[in-house]
Order: C-alpha cells, then structure tokens, then sequence
C-alpha cells in the first residue's frame, strides 16, 4: 500500500498565495523535500515556511540554481530513488515548487523519474506570470491577441523574432540579460509599451515602466511584460 | 475614507485551489461581484461557493459569456460605477474572476474603469493553463523553450504560423474550432504530440492524447496543449 507524492506549486513568494490545497499536503505530509542551493535557504522552503512543522522530516534537494546550468541526472536520480523508498514504506511525501510545478520549473525532471513508479499528483500553483501582472495592474493578454513567453537566455536573433510578433509577450528571468532585452525592445518600438516587475508579491518586490528602470542588471526572479501594440 | 476594490482569482475549478488570500478576501467582504452569463449560474460564483455566506451582498454583472461577443461597454459602465459607489461609503468590495484576473479574463475591462478612481488591488490565481498542465503530467515548458498560447478563435492562417514556431504551445478555449486547430496540428506534423484538456481540476474534467479525442467539438473550457517536439 503505497501513498501518493505530490508535487505542489507554493506561488510566486507571497506565503499567502499558497493555495488551500497545498497549505494542507503540505500539513499532512511526513516528508517535505524541496528544490535547494548548494549552500543557503530554499526559496520553495521561504515562501512555504510557516506551514513547515518541526515534526516534518525535510529532504533538501542541493543544486545549482539560478545560474543557468542544468543539475546533473545523477541529482535528480538519487532524489528520486529516496522518495520512492520513502513512498513505499507508507511516508507521505510532498515536493515544494516555486511558482507553478510544470512553468519553466525543475519538477518536471523528478516527475520523469517517479510518475511509472509511483502514483505522483501535481498541485498548481499561482505562477510569477500572474504575479507580475497583477503587481502591474496591466493584462498579461486579452481578447485574442496570443501570449508570447520567452526566457531571457535566448539568443538576441531568436529574441527578437519571437517578440516581433503580434500579440503581448513576457520576457522571463531578466538577469544579466537585461541590456539584451532592452535593446531589442528598442530597436523594434516595443520598450515603450514594456513594463519591468523583480520580486513580484515580496517585500523587496519593485515594478516600474522598462523606461524608468536604469540599472544594468536585473536580478535572476525579474520579468519584462510586453503589451499589445 | 475609503477602502480597497480587490480583483481575485479564484483559480480553475477546484475550489481548493483557492489561494490562502482569496478565502481570507473573500470572507472579509461586504459585497461579492462577479461575471456572470445572462441566465443562469455564474461559474467564478460556483468556485468560491463555499466561501459566500448569506449575510454577503452579491452583485453578479450579467453578460454574454462564451460566444465570443464582447460585453458592451455599458455593462461594464454600470458596473464600475456601483461598486466606486458602494466603496465610497466603505463597503468592502471584491470581484471574483475565474482562473487569474489578467489572463484572458474580462476582468481588465472593469479595472480600466476602476483604478484610477479607487484604491485596486489584483490577487492573482490559478490559471487554467496551469492546471491544464498539472492535469496531464506534461510540461508547459522547460529549460529554454518558449512557450506560445492562442486564442482558438484565431484565423487558421495566423494560428498555423504560430504554432510552426519553436517552443511549447497552448490552445485556449477550443469549443467548436477543433477541427481546424486538429487540422492544423496534424498538417505541421504537432498532433501526434498534442494533449487535449477539458474542465480540468473538476469533477467533470478529462485528458487525453488529442489522437484519442474523437469528438467533432469541445466544450469552451478546454484546452490542447503542445509538447516541443
């Protein structure tokens, strides 16, 4: 008799985005694991943490996070193989996901190896896509124009390609991209219809017009939000 | 003095899939508006359901939903205007939206009309994108993928453009456009990796490969999605 893991987005930073569905697994779990750095706080722990009991066993998983690079199989491997050790002696086990578990996150990676093995269930999360809008008091899309989503990482030909099109866009995990993003929004008239949110629903959270935000850098959780011309 | 007007998502269905904030908002009210269709029940209403007491004054704004008219600028006038109202004597007012307010949500119009004579704050929700996804344990998007999402109302020129881009894609609102989006997969050779989504997160939701969906329409809460291939 084995139990179900789930994977559970916990939104985009603000404790109180949790849905009502996640802040219960999360109660009724024995083991709580979560995406970590190699050294430092969990970000799904941070926003997850008030609903995290001292009587929870807590399995962090370490990688490199954040800096672009892709966490070795053999991470993913071991984790995986834990919790389904864990999942067959009965334990309930949750996996915290920042955001939304299957948006541009590292979930997908772990669900690979334990959705044939186990029976895996997927809570979603409010993503840092609605956050920023929402910050930003503009509509990600409306009507029928489509929605574009790109990471920032992409090279600036296919960058602006993508964003050449009709429809709005959103311009993912700004970073040391941001000169990039900027440029290209300006050399196709779109920088004046973009919209600049880091940290969207947190305390340090900021979002002003593209063309009011003057730094050279952007930190890793930023996006740029890309109207409807 | 007045208070705060807030725009809320109360996510896909599910009504565990509220956010924390939502249940809080929601109980805290004086007065519950919501979209509604001209007869009938109000499906953003039937979500948050549990959380509505007797002592709330409801306002459903009553409109032409899902035949993809837009509502006249009236109703949204009419509206706008009662609630500015009732939050200039203090009452507390939310507007309930299905999924996330800013996502394809007519939510933006009654905002338009609304934030810069009010105090409007924007809880972001669940999307039905999201919970599409969660549904059928595939990705959105990975790693450096785009992700691409359509109105299924789109020309099948425009569409078909769209979709034979790179990256991941999503196809919102599919209701009698089926076959055409259908054709359209299967002539870019992207059917064999689509995934069809209805109702998802409710009890009358189902997921299939779109080779397996074998009906002539759907209904206009469905979604496919497309894997990169």
């Amino acid at each position: 008799m084995t139990s179900i893991i789930y994977g559970i987005g916990v939104g985009p930073g603000d404790p109180e985005l949790l849905t009502l569905k996640a802040a219960r697994l999360i109660g009724e779990a024995d083991i709580i694991a979560y995406p970590a750095p190699e050294q430092g706080e969990s970000f799904a722990r941070h926003i997850a943490a008030s609903f995290i009991k001292n009587s929870h066993e807590e399995f962090p998983i370490r990688m490199n996070i954040g800096d672009g690079s892709f966490p070795k199989d053999e991470i993913y491997d071991k984790a995986a193989s834990y919790l389904l050790e864990q999942n067959k002696t009965g334990k309930k086990c949750v996996i915290l996901c920042e955001g939304d578990p299957l948006f541009f996150g590292s979930f997908y990676y772990l669900y690979e190896r334990l959705h044939d093995k186990a029976l895996v269930q997927i809570v979603p999360g409010v993503s840092s896509l609605m956050a920023c809008a929402a910050v930003s008091g503009r509509p990600l899309t409306f009507g029928s124009h489509p929605l574009h989503i790109f990471p920032a990482t992409l090279p600036p030909e296919e960058l602006e390609k993508g964003l050449r099109q009709n429809g709005c866009a959103a311009i993912m995990k700004i970073g040391r991209h941001l000169p990039k993003v900027r440029e290209i929004l300006t050399n196709i008239g779109k920088a004046e219809n973009a919209y600049y949110v880091e940290h969207a629903t947190l305390p340090s959270g900021k979002n002003m017009k593209l063309s009011e935000m003057t730094e050279a850098t952007a930190p890793y959780f930023s996006m740029i939000l890309v109207g409807q011309n």
